[in-house]
């Protein structure tokens, strides 16, 4: 792998629910996914949210998945009626779906077969060609079918699904990320010297990030990147940007 | 207006930003917004989050500002490079922007004059017919165009302006909700009659939610509508169906 040209590995999370477009659930499985995905080198580039409506979840579907290497899906997997994710997944596809009889070996480990009813057994409804993903907690199991990887909502059980299916994935060049404490120095005092760094390291990616804090802004600086050696060449600079200006405003 | 066809007002946020990507900032403020906009009769219908790219957010913003009544972006009206937001959103609109004389002024209540370099005259950049939003707390304006609401990043600054701009807005509908807590009884023996009351309240949304607690799977079930009534009446229909369900299997 040249430094000069990594691989790219892409990826895309969508969120399907009501309830976090209705504010009554907050969302936690954005930021665990981007997170996890950055540590094993994946890039995250998009995400959507969309409500339980087909038309939605497909057309976002066919629209990140032809953009990116992966489609992470969360949520709507479940038995009751408003779990579409499977049968969006396959109508966006193509294909067909039914009980998958793998997938219904899973749910027998933890539900009688007497108790295996409609509503159930739509938990093993699994789009023709994919593969399953285990899970660990309640057995539905989740799948992959293509480039798009179908996830529980529930977080517990996404985490452990995505514990499973990462070993499967193709990953990249993976991104370093550098943080430097500005302080109470102001954005502004710092802007035009960081972009003038910025520019100089046009593989690595520059942000500023102020917080409010009880003593007032607090801002940090992160340097994003693939290749160590320009990353720590860009933090020196950034570094002793910051010490001189800390210096003069001292 | 008519209960049977209430006026809807439609909203989609848009987070502009590497650092919710890269997992290294937790966003706090789709949740937020979420529930704000319901609370106030706005529907939120979509959300997405991208990276600080150009082409990015203006394709992100022209696919929602064409599609729902408002769109309401979060981040990247600082001073640094990164800062790109008013500069898309001038782009996705087709019109100039520059340095706006009543944003300047609202910059000078908190930075001297001799300070107001270029990298702060930045934050005062509007695009050409936007109508300002206060930002009490560090002073640089947000703004609206259009039915684009452009919003800090910072929690604080951007609940500040959802606050400022709120009045401004048409609502709608203001959609009730109602949660009936199913307990510990499983989604499996409740799906097909759930399935049952939501064919016949077709005005209604319901979902099921389970989560995963230290005694094991607990499911709340929530009904939404804009009509008190009928939302009452299928209430009253799902609290009978658990009841009962809970009775036999008790």
């Amino acid at each position: 792998m040249s430094d000069d040209n990594p691989i790219q590995v892409t990826a895309a999370v969508l969120v399907i629910g009501d309830e976090i477009l209705s504010g009554r659930t907050k969302d936690k499985n954005i930021g665990y996914i981007a997170e996890y995905l950055t540590a094993i080198g994946i890039d995250l580039r998009e995400v959507r949210v969309v409500p339980d409506i087909a038309e939605e979840i497909v057309g976002a579907l066919n629209a990140l998945r032809t953009r990116y290497t992966y489609v992470f899906t969360t949520g709507g997997i479940g038995p009751t009626h408003d779990d579409i994710t499977a049968d969006c997944v396959a109508a966006a596809f193509g294909v067909g779906i039914d009980v998958d009889p793998r997938a219904r070996a899973m749910l027998l480990e933890r539900i009688a077969e007497a108790d295996l009813n409609e509503a159930r057994l739509r938990m093993a409804r699994i789009p023709f060609g994919a593969e399953l993903i285990e899970n660990p907690i309640s057995k539905a199991p989740g799948f992959m079918i293509g480039n798009v990887i179908v996830m529980a909502g529930v977080p517990a059980i996404m985490q452990a699904m995505l514990d499973r299916v990462a070993p499967r994935l193709r990953t990249g060049a993976r991104m370093l990320a550098e943080t430097i404490e500005a302080g109470a120095l102001p954005e502004g005092a710092y802007a035009s010297g960081l972009a003038a760094v910025a520019a100089r390291f046009p593989g690595v990616s520059i942000g500023s990030y102020p917080s409010v804090t009880p003593q007032g802004f607090r801002n940090q600086i992160v340097a994003r990147g693939t290749d160590a050696a320009r990353l720590a060449a860009a933090r020196a600079e950034i570094e002793g940007l910051i010490a001189r200006l800390q210096a003069e405003q001292g």
